[in-house]
């Protein structure tokens, strides 16, 4: 992975189209692929998800629950999807969610970030529970390999912080969901804030650069659909990675199917 | 287990006083300990706790990210340290940090919490970054399998969000870090809270009970000893389990020596 990952997002994002497969094999869509809910299971659909979108979609997001889920031999078939999608042009952005502090978030460098990571990915997400600083040595290993990090910030969960209260990360959000006008200023491609930088980044001085929104339109869990991108992204339009899992996956398991469905949704995203 | 985690804690603390051994197999450690900085060298750092701390230990606190690091085969490890400890009477709190919304936390629920989860502990930690709510499945899988769950709140880190400030939660922080007379009132044992409950937890009514502090000393890396816990958490000192990994661990890789300095500082802790 000679160049950074904000490069090679652009790259394949301007080639493919936006959409971002998501890899979620909970244990209903086993079943309704006729697969057990074990180990073995959750390999063959790895798999088929591999033969189906390696080198076709720019950018599939495994969910790392569904794999933990299954133990060490889940972990295993982690492996082995992230392996069958390297090289590929396929990119992979590996749903961790993974935050802490000093030496414990070192060690989540290592095991997804840093070169040679058992299970590196081109991407990430993080949590920034504990402040967005203490992200910083998962940045540092991110933009040495050529990796990215998507960052948690404002989420669609009805729950999540409302976008009138203070950020935990200490950043002012910016309006993206909900208008038809988002004012979020377009963040750098990820991994290249930190070029020249040394050190902790500083998230209070540089409002609405600290994050890169990451933002996803689900068009499965919460009922949007690809126009919603428009209407609620339209001014960071280029910066959305909208993300299908489920109402792509019941396509499965033929491959084929898989990747008409993901061709036919990336038409409608692009129109 | 038959009991549930609040009362299987409560019972080992009284009998064994509250000490927490991290388990923090990292680089540096491994090569302290004259083991390579590979799947073997933690597998044989993880059998020299098992031999040290079990039966002995209240409380052991694996981190999982020095387990990630090393993949799925690092994975396998803790699944055997985990079982290692299992029925021994030292209870195992798995420090995984994990926080996700709807079958996503599902997912980690079935790994880490559920009845035969692949990597069930004790206990384990989640972090509420997408609402504490989001954590229900976690929670009622953990009340269902009689085990526990520490939910961060308030942390050390100095970045974290301050004291006066919103919770990310929802619930007003009260003050335990940093004070002689902390106003923290005393939470109910984890585990405990959701008996007779069914659905989703309502942190906003009831301020200061929806979180269990789960608040940890750690003896070495943040400087603070036995001493700071009686001074910064006086009103709650029974609630409180001081952690202590590095301090401890340098005494290795010899199980006795392990074991020896376990039980002085439970001495300097219960003194």
């Amino acid at each position: 992975m000679s160049t950074r990952f904000g490069q090679r997002l652009a790259a394949v994002v301007a080639d493919r189209g936006p959409l971002c497969v998501g890899i979620d094999p909970h244990p209903a869509l086993l079943a309704q692929w006729g697969l057990g809910d074990d180990a073995a299971g959750l390999g063959a659909f790895a798999d088929a998800c591999v033969a189906a979108f390696a080198g076709h979609a720019a950018v599939v997001k495994p969910q790392s629950a569904f794999f933990e889920r299954h133990g060490s031999a889940g972990i295993a078939v982690l492996e082995r999807l992230l392996a069958g999608f390297a090289g590929t042009g396929t990119l992979t952005l590996l749903d961790v969610k993974r935050g802490d502090v000093g030496s414990t978030m070192d060690g989540y460098a290592d095991a997804y970030l840093a070169a040679g990571a058992p299970l590196g990915a081109d991407a990430v997400t993080l949590s920034p529970y504990l402040g967005f600083g203490s992200l910083a040595p998962a940045l540092d290993a991110a933009a040495k390999a050529g990796r990215g990090v998507f960052v948690l910030a404002r989420t669609s969960n009805p729950e999540a912080p409302g976008s009138s209260s203070p950020s935990p990360t200490g950043v002012r959000w910016r309006r993206v969901w909900s208008t038809p006008r988002p004012t979020a200023t377009p963040a750098r491609p990820a991994g290249r804030r930190r070029r020249g930088r040394r050190r902790h980044p500083r998230p209070r001085a540089r409002p609405g650069r600290a994050e890169r929104p990451g933002a996803r339109a689900r068009a499965g869990g919460t009922g949007a659909g690809p126009a919603d991108v428009a209407t609620r992204f339209g001014g960071v339009k280029g910066l959305v990675l909208p993300a299908a899992a489920r109402s792509l996956l019941a396509h499965g398991p033929d491959p084929a199917a898989l990747r008409a469905a993901a061709a036919a949704l990336t038409a409608e995203l692009t129109a």
